[in-house]
């Protein structure tokens, strides 16, 4: 899948960031990915929404095809592939922080009050703390 | 549509915002509310994506029914409707501009240089900025 095949709407950034990420799980795989640090199929197929298999399959082939993701083998188990975030990945973290706002703001939701606090006190160095997290598991 | 229905398949503040939000569409539609002040239905059907006016009209219900948009009767011609963002609305400005600034950096797209490094260096002035400008319009 090339870039413009996935880039094709219009030349709007906002409408070329749905053509990848605007259904309802391709984020949901990148939160756990970003605050859970899941790293294998089994992991990420593992979530509270029961996301099917089939749909995770397809949304790491969209998002490593988009460059968010890459795809390795794990060393420890050579049968078994790791995802990884890229830097273009992890610069979704913002939208991500946004949407737990925004969620947990004006829905009813189960996100604790400290983190909502967090974000709306100091947004800029929760952001980099999240993503510093991600630092030894990629040079790993 | 009860909030109940709209927020369902897990507690997580962006598995709910999505349950809303998580489409090719729905963001569109708020991205020309926001950045170009459009407020009627056939102003807001005509976008550079081609969106159908059956999706318009369901996505419009949708958002009115999540309260990030109300519907009112305008008052220059009363047989026209008016979609107006609350501010649970205008808090989904972050979002965007987040996903203007990932798409104009990681995607070719038509983003303007300028805006994108606005945004990069006064984000929060660009949002208060943005948030500002929808004040007149709905106290009009």
């Amino acid at each position: 899948m090339s870039d413009t095949e996935l880039c094709r709407r219009s030349s709007c950034p906002i409408a070329c960031a749905l053509d990848i990420l605007g259904d309802k799980w391709t984020l949901l795989v990148l939160r756990d990915m970003v605050f859970s640090r899941k790293r294998h199929f089994n992991e990420l197929l593992d979530n509270s929404e029961g996301i099917a298999s089939n749909i995770l399959a397809e949304r790491l082939k969209r998002l490593t095809a988009a460059g968010i993701v890459t795809r390795s083998t794990d060393q420890g188990n050579k049968r078994r592939r790791i995802y990884t975030l890229t830097d273009t990945g992890l610069d979704l973290i913002p939208v991500l922080v946004d949407l737990v706002l925004w969620g947990g703001t004006h829905q009813e939701t189960g996100a604790p009050e400290p983190i909502l606090r967090r974000i709306r006190e100091d947004r800029d160095g929760y952001i980099a703390e999240i993503r510093a997290n991600h630092r030894p598991q990629r040079s790993a």
